[in-house]
């Protein structure tokens, strides 16, 4: 029997102050939590979410046999993060699009849709939302705090935060700050949102339209920044859109987050092994690809909440309040860390991970790190591979031993 | 005294067959000689350009002291490739718009101007092309045909469409075809392009518009790829748009390219070290340059050319007609080789000039190949590097020994 998540949303009227001197109040997280809270609270997990994600981590919805959580793969009844020990928490943070509140609900000093003028939140801002949910949960400390991407940005930032109050952090597939070319990405893809001329200043919502061409552009570029070149040239290489190469057999196409099983327009076959000959139509099965996910996004996403989210991690950098040294940021962590990072993963890579591994050994703190030999890039951190997924089963299965030991 | 450059330009009134089956007629190619022609004309070099350049190679325009060839550092007087001993040509390709017959040019054959309209050229056309020019000229052979990049791709397809013509080739930073990587980026720039509303399907010239907003999107994500992630963190790092941060010295920026000396914008500085929390404006220096390189090149470069020499490369690909096999397609050359790669360029990797010079050695054809280590990534071709001049500098003394000793 699948696990059933249920969806709830806690309201929280006190203001929340923000690190850019705002505030936000009468504000909503949604939520999910997965198993039980045991007596003595202290077997609670946190998950935190990257750009696209949300609060529904596990399990899927009743009725909906398809609507598996996002790191399903990960968290459940029997699986690495065990549901049957632990009591996961998954929250959506603060500006998201999935049920949070974001720029897309009513500003209370306003009356009116936050739009562009939702405040700018942080890494730092959104842990302080979690940690509220948590004390309104009654959990006071966390077994482990836990995320990939910029969701192991908001691990990192637990254990630096409310040092106390994590036991264990997780950072998989993470970095202590973006690179320049991290942030450049990151800013063409707003750059392409913000001058799409249905982005009306950010105040599109009043106009009935959506700047699709910019969260298009937006979304595109960030896939190509979460594949590795070697699996990009193992999925797609130069299969033109029909598959007729006859040297090469047809890419299988495997699971990946937000990967179609297969493109949905229908074209016309053209004659066996010919180009087309044209700059707009689709010729090659990458591009094809591409644009399905750029689409797909463009459905969905919200446009104020993507900007928000890249300047999230544009700004975290626990070193920068400490003269740019990570040693000293850490040493105020008391958790014990687990890091993983994937050897082809070019948008956070090893050598990312490593700076924050070394910076807690300097530190003298407990850590576990591994490096896993995957080929699928950024995105591995949602992916099944058996190494990984044993990695992170053996140290929470430690934690659980801990825990009963305690 | 330096160099003066004379642009010139060659009508060619009969039709030109393209590899897409379509024909261009009534054309002119924009191109420009340095150096004499000696008299059994065997001293001609070709420089092949890549996507934002021309014909505009070396030297400078009469009284205009600052307009520089784009490849100045490598051609003239004394220079590397030295037009005190070769006649240097420099041709602005077909579809480009810098001279050549593109597509803001009228169609002769509707009275209107071409648009999206203009036919899709490949390389190979182009370099069909180049060969007209040279039998115009009297160039029977080349000593040696060199570009670097896309260029490079140029002189690797005059080997093998022209191989009697060309006694060497030298190919800078290039690869046998676009990786799906390659593509993917290739796809979002033109994405951008189109679904601009200012794009008008490719004929806003009639509109009295240009699709601003994509060109620019398409030139940062290009400028993301020129750079290596080192350089990029060496330039521009973390640091904020003021250069306020008190831990790191103002980044030099050293010559490259289209790099400006310094931004225009005049913003008011902030209080020192603090972040502006902002979604839109400029917070961190690597925004403020990729802004500043987007706009300046929607100011000069035209949409339909952008989107044509994107797809020449994507389409360029030797060793399909031969089952994939590069070495197959290599079998026809005749000419010696030069290849050099850049330890940093990610866009096109030393690994794939490996490639070729494999497939060139599996041919037993002669092949000097020099991998330089260098930290500018993509963009080291265009840059002084004391060893990647010098190798070249060598190569070219030997092509001029040889002519002296035939």
């Amino acid at each position: 029997m699948p696990l059933i998540a249920h969806p709830q949303s806690m309201p929280f009227s006190q203001p929340l102050p923000l690190q850019s001197g705002a505030a936000i109040r009468d504000y909503a997280l949604s939520y999910e939590t997965y198993g039980q809270l045991n007596a003595d609270k202290s077997n609670a997990v946190l998950i935190c979410h990257a750009l696209n994600a949300s609060h529904h981590v596990a399990g899927v919805y009743e009725g909906q046999p398809r609507s598996e959580g996002w790191w399903d793969n990960m968290i459940g009844p029997g699986k690495p993060v065990d549901t049957d020990r632990f009591f996961v928490v998954g929250v959506n943070n603060l500006g998201s699009c999935f049920g949070s509140t974001g720029p897309m609900h009513v500003n209370p000093d306003t009356g009116r849709v936050y739009g562009a003028d939702f405040p700018v939140v942080t890494v730092e801002d959104w842990v302080d939302a979690q940690a509220r949910l948590l004390d309104a949960l009654g959990i006071r400390q966390l077994a482990a705090v836990m995320g990939g991407s910029l969701g192991g940005m908001q691990a990192l930032c637990w254990s630096l935060r409310y040092p106390e109050r994590v036991r264990h952090a997780v950072v998989v597939a993470s970095a202590p700050n973006l690179t320049a070319e991290n942030i450049a990405f990151n800013e063409v893809a707003r750059r392409a949102i913000v001058t799409d001329p249905d982005f009306h200043g950010g105040h599109f919502y009043a106009h009935g339209v959506v700047p699709k061409r910019g969260l298009r552009i937006a979304r595109m570029i960030g896939h190509i920044t979460y594949l590795s070149d070697d699996v990009m040239n193992e999925k797609f290489g130069r299969q033109l859109r029909e598959g007729i190469d006859p040297n090469v057999p047809p890419p299988g196409r495997p699971k990946a987050e937000g990967a179609p099983s297969g493109g949905s327009e229908d074209t016309p076959v053209p004659s066996v092994g010919a180009y087309k000959y044209s700059t707009q139509d689709v010729e090659f099965q990458i591009e094809s690809y591409l644009r399905y996910q750029g689409d797909k996004f463009s459905e969905y996403f919200d446009a104020n909440t993507y900007l928000l989210i890249t300047r999230a991690l544009d700004y975290f950098d626990p070193a920068r309040a400490h003269g740019g040294s990570l040693q000293q940021a850490l040493a105020q962590t008391q958790a014990r860390f687990l890091l993983v990072s994937f050897t082809t993963d070019w948008r956070f890579a090893p050598a990312r991970s490593r700076e924050i591994v070394q910076a807690l050994l300097d530190n003298k703190r407990a850590v576990s790190y591994a490096e896993i030999d995957a080929p699928h890039g950024h995105d591995a951190f949602l992916l099944d591979d058996a190494r990984y997924l044993n990695v992170v089963r053996a140290y929470f299965a430690r934690i659980a031993a801990e825990g009963a030991a305690a």
